[in-house]
């Protein structure tokens, strides 16, 4: 046995993250994530318009998704960038939400939101660049809503963990991870998709695990492929980005799945 | 002339940060960084007791060090690590500022702090893991008290400068970057110290430039080497951590300098 | 369509690797490794001894591996660790391979071996470390025997089928690639296996993929998961450590799975 | 003090790389490397054209090089590639250097030129992707002849002192490391200098360390900067490209400095 392998399990066994403390089955809206079941989260990068997000929901929850994603706070890496619609479109996805009868994962970005949050959200998902904003793990660690933590962009697997730690520690035992890639020295594609780290992930802890191989990869082609291969590792779902009309995406555009992929890839990891 | 980095200058010439907007020479209290002076900030990782950062804060001021270091909201990989003292700490740092007239730099890491920040503190630092908290950025822009800004663990810098142009464009404008090391697959060293980052820093924005030699090497005996080459690349300072008892440092005791390393460190720069 | 990766396979596209000139089913010995069909390649890191070489592969070859792999020449770190049996090795390999009916691959270092390897081995290896060792890939570009070459420790994608296009300009046009794990910044995993790599190779290629999870993991623990999850991705095969003994082997002793593991994994991906 | 690189300083001390074994001056045709001199190494990517060599070997002689540089022999990453003027290049080589009286350093990829490279050249090149090209290390490691070994894209310093092991371990004990940079996710410049690598370099061997900042920024705008940096960190020396035409130049035209910014740099470092 790997010698540094040893020594993180054994650093991690004494974490409540790798303990029965934790869920293995978490209740999202009327979908349950974990448990032997494949779950598929699919949607657009951002909720651009009424008219988009219906669309798109609609389209989603046909060809079989259990949860709807769309950010409605978009942290951008540029000021000037598209940042969402902000409060605007977390009321159109309590709109969808109640229509189609899917669950809704979204980001949070900050505290001072958490309870409009926790009232329209299923999911709340911290992504990659808030995974060691402390207090902001800490907020959502003190409330029972179910929560997402994507791994930061390279992020060790003890970090990662340990952020989940911040989150439990604080009480809230519905934790999900998120698989979505890290960052590597090749920019043919956007990230390196870390299905080792799936594997471990799913030694080591007892939370359900989703891979996102729409931001790992950022290659259409391959976003399918990647799918079967995240599901041969254990994982208990993917998130994957879907827009009705690619070209005309706010963000993200390069890596949406057209509503025919969409719909085969659904086929093939049901 | 390489074509990325023709690319990068065009896309960066676009922005507010590589302008005139910025000031090159920033006031900090009774300091001013920039302007061809090369500053010494120095200090213990965490302000830990009343006894300690008033021991520290003697040393490192007859020492020569224009700013003290001291950290009372601590971003810690674990929940389970000493947290720093909070606002205790501030209040501290309050203190030795009075007793010594020594400005102080600390960092922020949630919003809901910036009124006491802006009272007490001369230079609001955000850290690493923060580099991409956007809200944060926005709420220290809306002010102008001077804000570090570290760059992120593996942030690009264009994603740096970005992170800066959130804070420019909501209006500050006095802005200090920091280098404090990339991560990268060699553990010998804590992370790579990116000194041709600060020379290409220097070419493309107005801003001043600090280089953390303490994290960004972990091994304090080559921190005063590196920070003479920090000085060779044109930067306008450095940021170190001493301790007058190395051993029983709450956080970081490996890369802190004694106070007799530290004293020869600063005689050499200065 | 990422536009990074747009550019990358409209450059890939005017190599000879991209082309119907390469073999897409290679004939190693008396087994074809391609055309649909999932090729096991297993054996120890070396060849340590008669009886230890003998054990193993008549253990493998039961169990359902295609090919026997071991290494005569072992490119190793440091100079004062076992090199390998060298021509003795190649000798030993010779004769299991007579004995058991299997074919053989290993590793080639130094182009004066050629004509040795050419005669006793089915499929000649070129190792990560040789990626770009150009005049050892001229040589085997002359020549006709099977060539399996190794991706880079960090070698972009272009950079791989770039060292390829080194064999096939020189005539030879049966190569297979191995991904292999690229170098990261966690060190929990030896390496991190890219499968989305395979994915693209498999796009923009005509080359059987072999993917290696025992040097791209270094864990015991996920090398079935992972081999299954190559699978998936549409690899052509897999290669895997095994030692009968495997607290005594005189190399990779971490990684290499035990008898009845590699029975489990060779049913599990058949 | 960092466990890790106390750790690293124990390994590394049984070995005769940190040992009083290896040279810390070394005679180099008639300059000698080390010994409190800084020394400039500079010259073309390659040798093009009997008129190129010897139009750029005078301006840099004149300008105050000590060593002039040219690839014979090209490792390229496409084969396609203009490969290097091989045996006639170093014809070229030889004869500048008698006109001339300027020691030559160029790389030698293969162990079947070792007799040529011994009778001709002053310090034998052994590049970055060579490393770890066991048997060419061996190679020149049974000779006296002068070696420079470049560091490998991603070789972590341990990995590179035990390359440079097996020189000594074979006898030769002139051996000069070379820094030139190591792969990281920017692609703003080439590489990242990594010059902390240099203070730990001097701190755990008795080898001169050359800095190549040609390489490792690819920005001829901060080449002269580095150069000063490399020396506050205790170098010996750079080694750059010069180009009288740097827009013909058949290789590495971007990173090549023209003969006035060599001028100036070779002043800036005297």
């Amino acid at each position: 046995m790997r010698q540094e392998y040893t020594l993180f399990k054994s650093r991690i066994s004494k974490l409540k993250i790798g303990s029965e403390v934790i869920n293995s089955a978490i209740k999202v809206g009327n979908h349950t994530i974990g448990q032997g079941q494949f779950s598929i989260i699919a949607g657009p990068c951002a909720v651009e318009s009424k008219t988009q997000i219906n669309v798109i929901s609609q389209l989603v929850k046909q060809q079989g998704a259990h949860l709807l994603r769309a950010g409605a706070f978009k942290p951008r890496t540029s000021p000037y960038s598209f940042q969402g619609l902000g409060l605007e479109g977390l009321q159109l996805l309590k709109q969808v939400k109640e229509t189609f009868n899917i669950p809704i994962v979204t980001e949070m970005m900050n505290e001072k939101e958490y309870d409009i949050f926790e009232e329209i959200v299923d999911l709340i998902q911290i992504g990659s660049r808030n995974m060691q904003n402390f207090d902001l793990l800490k907020k959502v660690g003190q409330g029972s809503k179910p929560v997402m933590l994507k791994r930061g962009l390279n992020a060790t697997l003890e970090e990662f963990l340990l952020a989940a730690e911040y989150i439990v520690a604080n009480g809230n035992r519905n934790i999900i991870l998120c698989e979505r890639g890290i960052r590597s020295y090749d920019n043919v594609t956007r990230n390196v998709l870390d299905l080792s780290a799936v594997a471990i992930l799913k030694q080591v802890t007892n939370c359900p695990v989703i891979v996102d191989p729409s931001h790992a990869t950022g290659i259409t082609e391959i976003i399918p492929t990647m799918s079967l291969a995240a599901k041969s590792t254990g994982a208990d779902g993917i998130m994957v980005e879907v827009h009705h009309n690619v070209k005309a995406a706010l963000s993200d555009a390069d890596q949406a799945l057209s509503p025919s992929v969409f719909a085969q890839l659904a086929k093939a990891v049901a």
